[in-house]
């Protein structure tokens, strides 16, 4: 008799089976699949897939801030800043910034950090919040991570005590939420923002989410907001963001804001302002606790493999902030590498030589990425039965479609919601991968999907061209 | 009135402040601040704090290994590999394997790569298994991840459903074990190592600690071995390992096996078997599940904070294995230097010129621990009161003290415990930080601490000297 492994399904935690990704779920797995038939050889209708279904800008071709990239090769390899010819290939500032950066980190990269993130990198984090909000910051209340993702678990595993705690996250929003909240066994406690409005976030449906958790006898533990906006592409104003942050305080909910989109912002109107910086602007909220996110993964630096980001505290209890860095001990440290991105983030060269390069190259990518967001919305607005806010902020556009009611029956034969179907048609036959609006939540009967805007502009127009073809010939087909 | 906070530990989660972890507990927390007086200009009886509490090589000045910093500052840089500069400052090898590294990783070190790692590199693991234990391994079954630690999570996140649920446990343990079941709310199930034959696995203990956890109404879902031993600094022999395995095989319990000191072995008649070769050597365990641990922090590379790591499943059944994807996924990816790192060390230069040199840092460095590994044991066992067993591998050692009656009392009075008491002591009399036994579990009534064996050979002497005049006085005081 063969042996029945101990560990299945059936006796798997089920918080693990609940949790879902779509970010890598069907969609993308097929578009594996593809890439490896066309790399074996095999003749299909595109003759490279695109993956607009991930944040993910320099798997498409972004090139990484180049100062960066030496300050962190030399701080790599220490041996280099003794070598009389490395100024043959490195500029003079950067090998300052690596001799510095290794000076001031123990043991350097190979060695194991404060638990926290190196000291003089929450230094430059705080300095950096202050230049950004006008408020001072404590290093002790910055935590570096490795992105921003477990940052969020770790303080959301402080908040959820059992299924009774939820935590109020936007529909539609970003997977890791709903994936971490029911891991943890928490309970998810939808906010739906409004579509028409260009997803913007109303207070009348916070009301109405938190009285409708509180009869079913659920206790909100948090409110989360990402701004801007992810999958949405929408960027909140600062009046809004009051209105939210007295809702909190009221109700006596701690507030998470993911603000990793900080710098991807393609309009005048809605500047970024921190939750932070409003928070402490307005003493009415003294007192309400706040984490705020950030991460080396997005904005114009797109370096989602290094890893890097932090979270900082407002307003949280010393005790709940040993408990944190207890948790972060149990890790050992964020990687090094993630630390350093993340202090060359927030403390970029300015005044030497290589700050006009510097600028030019954020410059250069921040214009293009307002260039494509305007050109996607606009292509995606002209398709019959599409409709699509504009792209304001962050990396995406969420457009809704109508989907044919033939199409909707295709569909249910083959066990798929109208919406993944849509999805999946588009990568077989169009090669473009894109994430259907049932991963990140949507208005029951509504279908959207969600895609980035970041294919190259060198390739933008093909990326459009095949997505109207696809449309139109899936509607000719099912319409 | 003031605002009261939302989350205090009267409202955290209670898993959270349940889960301990002593290497980064009191005693380093009293270094850190010891460490600041002195940069502050403080006199203090020693003028330099050693850090004995945390296997961190590179902290203690040993050198990263030269060709993987090279490779890796190339990979990271890639306008490099286009400079004809660079075969001045680099040796053609590393220049080589750059490219080819870069070549296969879509996107750079910058992009996201698959949850799971890239494929070459798990390929490469693969190769690596096949070589090591003589049996092919499928890459599919190796997930690439930020050291080894978060990889014990994940898998302990699949197993543990509620408190009824027990991981068995070696005690003395790494507190990363306790802590991580702490931390996902299951039981831990612990099982005494012996001391006296040098701390070694004996069957009845394990019958013993599963038929306690069975009378208790509890489920036994996995077994956790440390081989070669942290913090107890000893290896097993393939007889006790295959008796491991039949028990769990027979009792229906997965195995998880933390071999992250695999090259670290300082005698010969103990010579490193994996449990991976002993399982797919022995038909008669088909089937029984094991998740192996390897890291890039331990060894002779002691890369801690690069942060890379794998685990490999052995009969682990695929929709598991599609669970745990689906929580790397969450995650996104592991960080690709530490991908890149896990890949330089399972193949590294072979037949090309920085072969030799790679091979002589290896040796050096493996030698040395072994001298130092001898040293302190020996000198730990010529002090009154103390007893240490041979340190065969790991790097760690973990003596017994015996505390004098009086100074038990002056620990009471001060609500330490003895052990806590002693180490207390000897960070504040003698500016070495080591870690309570009771962090990593010891028999009632007996007294340890772990020591590292890292501090480097030219202070390895005064090290022991400190060591030895703090013992001194400590029993002079209190006997």
């Amino acid at each position: 008799m063969s042996y029945r492994p101990s560990l299945t399904v059936e006796s798997c935690n089920k918080n693990v089976l609940r949790a879902k990704y779509a970010v890598r779920g069907a969609v993308p797995q097929r578009a594996y699949e593809l890439e490896s038939k066309l790399r074996a050889g095999e003749k299909l209708p595109f003759s490279e897939v695109i993956y607009c279904n991930i944040g993910n800008p320099q798997q498409l071709n972004q090139h990484p801030i180049t100062f960066f990239r030496q300050v962190m090769s030399l701080a790599m390899n220490p041996d280099l800043l003794e070598n009389p010819k490395t100024v043959e290939l490195f500029p003079q500032d950067a090998i300052e910034r690596a001799r510095d950066i290794v000076r001031r980190t123990p043991g350097g990269l190979g060695a194991y950090s404060h638990s926290m993130g190196l000291e003089f990198i929450r230094e430059d984090v705080a300095a950096f919040l202050n230049d950004r909000d006008g408020h001072p910051a404590d290093k002790n209340t910055i935590f570096l991570t490795n992105g921003a993702s477990p940052g969020v678990q770790t303080i959301l595993q402080c908040l959820i005590r059992d299924h009774n705690d939820g935590i109020m996250i936007p529909i539609p929003q970003y997977p890791l939420y709903s994936g971490t909240i029911d891991l943890l066994g928490g309970s998810i406690l939808p906010y739906h923002l409004t579509e028409e409005t260009g997803w913007q976030l109303e207070m009348t449906r916070l009301v109405e989410a938190l009285a409708d958790a509180r009869s079913k006898g659920l206790t909100p533990r948090a409110l989360c907001v990402i701004n801007p906006g992810n999958p949405t592409g929408s960027c909140l104003s600062e009046e809004s963001m009051l209105e939210v942050m007295r809702f909190c305080k009221r109700e006596h909910i701690f507030l998470l804001a993911d603000e990793v989109y900080q710098t991807n912002i393609y309009q005048l109107a809605k500047p970024f302002v921190s939750f932070r910086k409003v928070l402490l602007d307005n003493p009415e909220l003294e007192g309400l606790e706040l984490a705020s996110f950030h991460s080396c993964s997005k904005g114009f630096l797109g370096e989602c493999g290094i890893r890097g980001g932090y979270f900082q505290l407002e307003n949280v209890d010393a005790s709940i902030r040993a408990e944190l860095y207890k948790l972060a001990s149990l890790f050992l440290c964020p990687n090094l590498v993630g630390q350093v991105m993340v202090d060359l983030m927030v403390k970029p060269p300015r005044g030497t030589p290589s700050a006009e390069h510097y600028e030019q190259e954020k410059r250069a990518i921040l214009d293009s990425l307002q260039r494509r967001a305007r050109k996607l919305s606009q292509c995606l607005n002209r398709l019959q039965g599409v409709s699509c806010q504009v792209v304001e902020g962050a990396m995406y556009a969420f457009p809704k479609i109508t989907i044919p009611q033939r199409a909707c029956e295709e569909a249910k034969r083959r066990g798929q919601s109208p919406d993944l179907f849509y999805c999946m048609s588009m990568i077989d036959e169009a090669g473009i991968c894109v994430v259907p609006g049932s991963g990140f939540g949507q208005v029951d009967g509504t279908f959207h999907y969600r895609t980035t805007i970041l294919p190259p502009e060198d390739k933008f127009d093909i990326v459009m061209e095949r997505m109207t073809a696809f449309h139109n010939s899936f509607l000719a087909r099912y319409q």
